[in-house]
């Protein structure tokens, strides 16, 4: 580019936000070019025809990229939907057969967990093997407490809770039963065994885009066993043998959810490395959470503390607004915990650099030491 | 903005695709600024939170907007969905009552009727009382060839066939049956007696932003007698409720066409001097086709003739391409005639410039002196 870069507000680098969170800094390079000029096309990315042979090509390239960052092995389609997570709450208890089988299993582990369940139960049956409701969701299931059915239709869970911040750290269920899971929370921030998985689907305003693209891997058997009579908004066959593009999709976020993964694979250098990066921020952050005797109170504990969303309280209402409006006035945002559970959350998804926790954690000690109890 | 800005290339302003379409040059310099900060708030468009006040003012403006500029009268809801026109091509029928009424009554006008008639008979019967299809759409009905049923459950039709370039320029109808219009193509670009419909859909991509968004503006009476079991991405009354925010919206193509709201309000004037840009860049350029003998050839003729795609064609296919190949090399693009009809197709819609309809008409003069037959 010739001409001279808009200053980079650092308010992005400490944007907490739950999501839709903040993105790479080169990311945001690039798309602020494109929205003039895609290198190499010439046109604005919002004026690009979907049709065309370069929008094609980056339908191919990120599904590509996505193929090769979890070592997805063949007879899985790449699919990019929109609608987000809550679509495919519907959508996944629609395609999946259930016939001469048990209902299907679900964790009610969190605040998503349970809208996963309320938007199921609409379409079927379905049994709810295991519930943190009763006690808060403060915590995750052991492999003890969750007894799978061989012939269960499918087993349905959510890797990471971000209102709770609980993330699973093994995965789950039978390897005879049909496995689904949403990952929209920790999606492409690890290593994820995604080949033990018949279904995994993820938004991607946490960790790889914007609001308005979903990423749904799915086997070919389980799309070629979808019935045949539903809308096609809904339908993984039409949008398979479509590549995508049945109707017309969202350019711009798919895009910029290329743009990430290049960014994940040539910058950061692939999943491993991600998800190094991921535990040193989040070491980091519960370090200084508990550093703090019973100033801070996260809200999990153990190994079920997630590496995405880390939520946490402080000993009375009036200090956690104390907390906040500092922050804010020390640049950082998006710190409120979710609003079904109050508090205070700190989300440190991918593009959330070591350097941001780092500050984080400063401003935090002194926080802490500016009100002693 | 301090620093210096982007070249804007030409050939955005060249841009005759059918969709995703051209967008005013003022937008796409403010959206460039929002990708790096929005301002007022210091971080990326990409990074806000869907539930921050910041985003809720901006549903707010777009949907007011809206209603400012079609004079919409109260009663209705104004939603921003996800999925485009197909998917609205299955919440239609799922959404209206047709307890006690006779079948929808739907209008087969083009490539993309048919595609509103097959998905809709997905989810129940309905009556086709017209069709273009055996004379290869090429024309649209008169009144008199259309008999309305007074208990019919709804009239659904398209007031712009983008692949064809037919576009109706009344009302069709009765006033005491459910009218329901896809205004996919032609939405905004001129006043539309929105009152006058009991829903009207439209995706971005064409008028008023990039592709992920879809406005639907729905009589409050329809929202309440919306059946209860919906999956929540079909379910109108879900997404009315939580004004558009239901789940994670698609943020960022919201608020572009937030900013296409402002710059139809403010830079054009309203939807009458939209309308009569519009036909001025229409007269313009069916006059330039008209004028070459049959050299060019258009596929509508008289009051059928849509104002916003303009389909033509050549005298052969030999001529076709080399048109297409001198006009990229001129600075235009998105020429190409839909893949279902071949040809060629100059798109105007609301951001094409009158200047740029003008530069290919020279164009077209030109090429056609230069191809005597």
């Amino acid at each position: 580019m010739m001409h001279m870069q808009q200053p980079f507000n650092p308010r992005n680098r400490l944007n907490f936000s739950g999501g839709p969170g903040v993105l790479p800094e080169c990311v945001l390079r690039e798309v602020q070019e494109a929205i003039m000029e895609v290198p190499g096309v010439g046109l604005s990315i919002l004026g690009i025809s979907h049709r065309s042979d370069w929008f094609a090509a980056v339908v191919r390239e990120a599904e590509t990229n996505i193929r090769t960052l979890l070592g997805l092995p063949a007879g899985y389609h790449v699919l990019f939907l929109q609608g987000g997570a809550t679509q495919q709450f519907a959508m996944v208890p629609m395609a999946l057969p259930r016939a001469g089988k048990a209902p299907p299993e679900y964790l009610d582990t969190g605040y998503w967990s349970a809208k996963s369940i309320a938007e199921a139960q609409r379409v079927a049956p379905l049994r709810v093997i295991w519930s943190g409701r009763a006690t808060g969701y403060r915590r995750l299931p052991t492999d003890a407490e969750l007894s799978h059915a061989p012939d269960a239709a499918y087993l349905h869970y959510i890797s990471n809770e971000t209102v709770e911040g609980l993330q699973f750290s093994r995965v789950l269920g039978r390897e005879d039963v049909t496995r689904v899971c949403d990952m929209s929370s920790d999606f492409l921030s690890r290593p994820c065994e995604a080949q033990r998985f018949a279904l995994i689907y993820a938004h991607a305003q946490k960790n790889i885009g914007p609001a308005g693209v979903t990423i749904v891997l799915v086997r070919d058997e389980i799309v070629r066993q979808t019935p045949r009579d539903l809308p096609s908004c809904l339908d993984f066959r039409a949008q398979a043998e479509a590549h995508s593009i049945f109707n017309t999709p969202p350019v711009f976020a798919i895009y910029v959810v290329l743009l990430v993964t290049r960014w994940l694979l040539r910058d950061i250098g692939g999943l491993e490395r991600m998800d190094s990066i991921n535990r040193a921020k989040a070491t980091s952050l519960y370090a200084c959470l508990d550093a703090g005797g019973d100033f801070y109170r996260t809200r999990a504990a153990g190994v079920d503390r997630s590496l995405m969303n880390v939520a946490f309280s402080l000993p009375t209402p009036g200090l956690e607004r104390e907390f906040l409006q500092e922050a804010g006035l020390a640049g950082f945002s998006g710190l409120e915990g979710h609003r079904a559970v109050g508090g205070l959350r700190a989300s440190i998804y991918n593009a959330l650099t070591l350097d941001a926790v780092s500050e984080l954690c400063g401003f935090m000690a002194d926080f802490r030491q500016r009100h002693p109890r």
